[in-house]
């Protein structure tokens, strides 16, 4: 690491057999974040009661007092790191996952662009196939090995779906991933690389869920983002906990985050207030948290700027945004409900203003993020200029996805990049202008 | 890291200003390595003596029986890291470059497959733009920083490009990234994302490299695959330098690369040479470098393969390894030489065996690469086959680029992975079978 990466406070040799590092998790229940209806740690999609999310619960009370470097001492830089905070994975089993602690980037440039003093960047553009969703895919993939499942799979064409097979070549499992008929080859590549099992569903993506959902139930399947959601979800409170420690437990102002289902910053909220309860960070105000969704699919930043606690679905989410176009989101409360009390803020920029986002922080500090990421940016530009975010702010923004694999996106954003032509016979290398940088680091677009 | 990345023996907290570790470069002189004349430590693309390639020399006595944890103590894990090993940097840039060291990750499974007891895998698919290209377009893009040059360059349309393009916003410097007139824009658009201008000059390759020559005299452009080369290739030399760092110093038995300019076998053997002259790792024989390249473009390993000392050079190189693709190598006599000095090996795969060695690298350990890297992991497959490669050896491969990027080479590879067809309101899911998966470990495709 180094170079201007945040380093922990204490690192480890981590010796030569992580996976016999015995943590035990201390999840107890499945609780509805709805009624309150606690059932076992099984298999539930949603709560019995009342069908709304459920999320796991901790008895955290060995872990309360404890000094974090103690506690972390001796464990390696992976995704089992914070297993006590964790579902139980089967610990051979998460080590085999192999998923390695992010960066957290200082990005001095970037900030001048938006006008705040202190800026890091979590930078999971480096995880395995290029998305945070590695993250929760390894986590329910775990479980389900746990769990003595005899396959995993999922429903999603995106990131998700690049995620689980990966995640199931890692925990030698079958994966099946559940799709509508008809897509383009280039969307299911990532699969077939790592070996998952097409399955086209005739019908719209949630005919594909329903079958899915029925492949769980009949073939033992733990479909990760339908019947293993709650475990799922878990998985991305890493990206929060991670950022704390390299933070050394100092808590920044803001976390700017994007809003697709709303899983993630609901995660990112439990993980606050895990954090919290046990006493690595202090109580009391902040981080507030920033959520971003694109224009053309902005379900809870709109009902946050209506002051509305109601999320209204929108039918024919339209953005180039696409992991963020989930017009009906399945943790929408619960995430409108967590910005509010973070005292945090939601915006809903337009795919210009993504672009000029993504440009900005690949010429600024030389990370190329997908169009979901872009929007955390825009988002995080159009507070600071409303005044929600200050400059003295000290703020993380999440950088879910890596841009290379996005060439739709990436054709929008080629606008007002014309190539220099030069004779080859006689060159008028004067047309190369070398000097100050055009873009006078800083400055806007 | 941990999961299953090796770690280092040591590892240490790096503080918050990496920048200012003062670590003077122990780089002297500029030699030939064909006919040994000496130059300073200036710009020269080649010997003025001869034409033959370049090398920088070193004064290692300071470095001669150190202890490597006590010299390594407290720097940070990024290139910058063994900078007395590197052309002078100019430390304050070459941290802001940011790379990080990256994994170097055992694969048992993989193992299997190629029916080798212990395998590595140097994981530079996590690079920032996606291939190892990052380590040399940092150095020279620095050592350009440190030379004062305005702005920086390359002659390339692949994974130089991108890696050159991001380094120059790392360093703040323009950079120009000259083409022959008429590529497809999926081509260019990593450099657009990071502000390079792309130099279009009508004719062939040959005829825009010869232009970004003259730019490089004329506008004062460090070219760095060119003007900057014999400083360029020293930034390759950190592949072998992190490996053997992670091995705990403890060399394996082979080291298995691509072979493109030939560069990078040239770096490593230079590496491997130097960590013996400062007494890091044992003299002796070992270990073995193990070269590829694929069949449509095998100058270098046909050389090999005919017990000849003449290259011929290759006119109209055919291969998915576009990267591969270098009919006339600069470096080939160098990387020919050092093959046969550490008794290594040198093969080339059909594009078949490639895509089979690419799938099974994702497959059984989880990582999916471009097809450079596969043909590094079929020629072993190979040279394993025939009894080069022994059972017992501890192997390392260097996987040097991500599949991500790669989408010709993916469509070839689709064969022979249907998918499933259910009706959405009978759907027959005894089509999913579910139990052992299909393919066995360690089997074959």
């Amino acid at each position: 690491m180094g170079g201007s990466t945040v380093e922990p406070v204490v690192r480890e040799s981590v010796g030569s057999a992580p996976g016999n590092l015995a943590i035990a998790s201390l999840a107890r229940t499945l609780r509805c974040v709805e009624c309150g209806h606690e059932t076992r740690l099984e298999v539930h999609q949603s709560c019995p009661a009342c069908l709304g999310p459920l999320a796991v619960t901790y008895d955290l009370s060995t872990l309360r007092g404890s000094v974090p470097s103690d506690r972390l001492s001796g464990r390696p830089r992976s995704i089992g790191r914070f297993a006590e905070l964790l579902p139980p994975l089967s610990l051979p089993w998460s080590a085999r996952l192999d998923l390695e602690t992010t960066p957290l980037r200082p990005a001095p440039r970037l900030a001048e662009w938006l006008g705040v003093e202190t800026v890091w960047l979590k930078d999971d553009t480096v995880l395995p196939t290029g998305s945070f969703k590695d993250r929760p895919a390894s986590v329910a993939v775990a479980f389900a090995a746990a769990q003595g499942h005899r396959a995993v799979g999922c429903a999603s064409t995106g990131n998700l779906a690049a995620a689980t097979a990966r995640a199931a070549v890692r925990a030698s499992l079958p994966c099946f991933v559940f799709v509508p008929a008809g897509l383009p080859d280039s969307k299911l590549d990532p699969v077939r690389q790592f070996g998952g099992q097409i399955v086209e569903v005739e019908g719209p993506y949630d005919v594909a869920n329903r079958v899915a959902n029925l492949a769980a139930e009949a073939a033992g399947i733990g479909v990760v983002n339908i019947t293993l959601r709650p475990y799922y979800t878990e998985g991305s409170k890493t990206l929060a906990l991670e950022t704390f420690e390299a933070l050394g437990w100092n808590p920044p102002d803001a976390i700017a985050l994007p809003l697709g289902s709303g899983a993630l910053l609901a995660a990112t909220e439990r993980a606050i207030s895990q954090l919290r309860e046990i006493g690595w960070i202090p109580s009391g105000p902040g981080p507030a948290l920033l959520g971003s969704q694109p224009d053309g699919c902005a379900p809870i930043a709109d009902a946050f700027d209506a002051g509305s606690d109601e999320i209204v679905p929108v039918e024919h989410p339209r953005t180039i945004a696409e992991s963020l176009a989930i017009g009906d989101p399945g943790s929408g409360y619960e995430a409108l409900r967590a910005i509010r009390a973070s005292r945090g803020a939601a915006d809903s920029p337009t795919s210009e203003e993504v672009i000029a986002a993504i440009r900005a922080l690949a010429r600024t500090e030389g990370i190329w993020v997908e169009p979901a990421a872009g929007t955390v940016i825009a988002t995080l530009r159009r507070l600071r200029e409303a005044g929600t975010v200050r400059r003295q702010d000290r703020v993380v923004a999440f950088l879910t996805g890596a841009g290379w694999k996005i060439s739709h996106a990436v054709a929008l954003s080629r606008v007002g990049s014309a190539p220099i032509h030069l004779d080859p016979v006689h060159p008028d290398l004067s047309q190369l202008h070398v000097g100050p940088r055009p873009e006078a680091l800083g400055g806007a677009e």
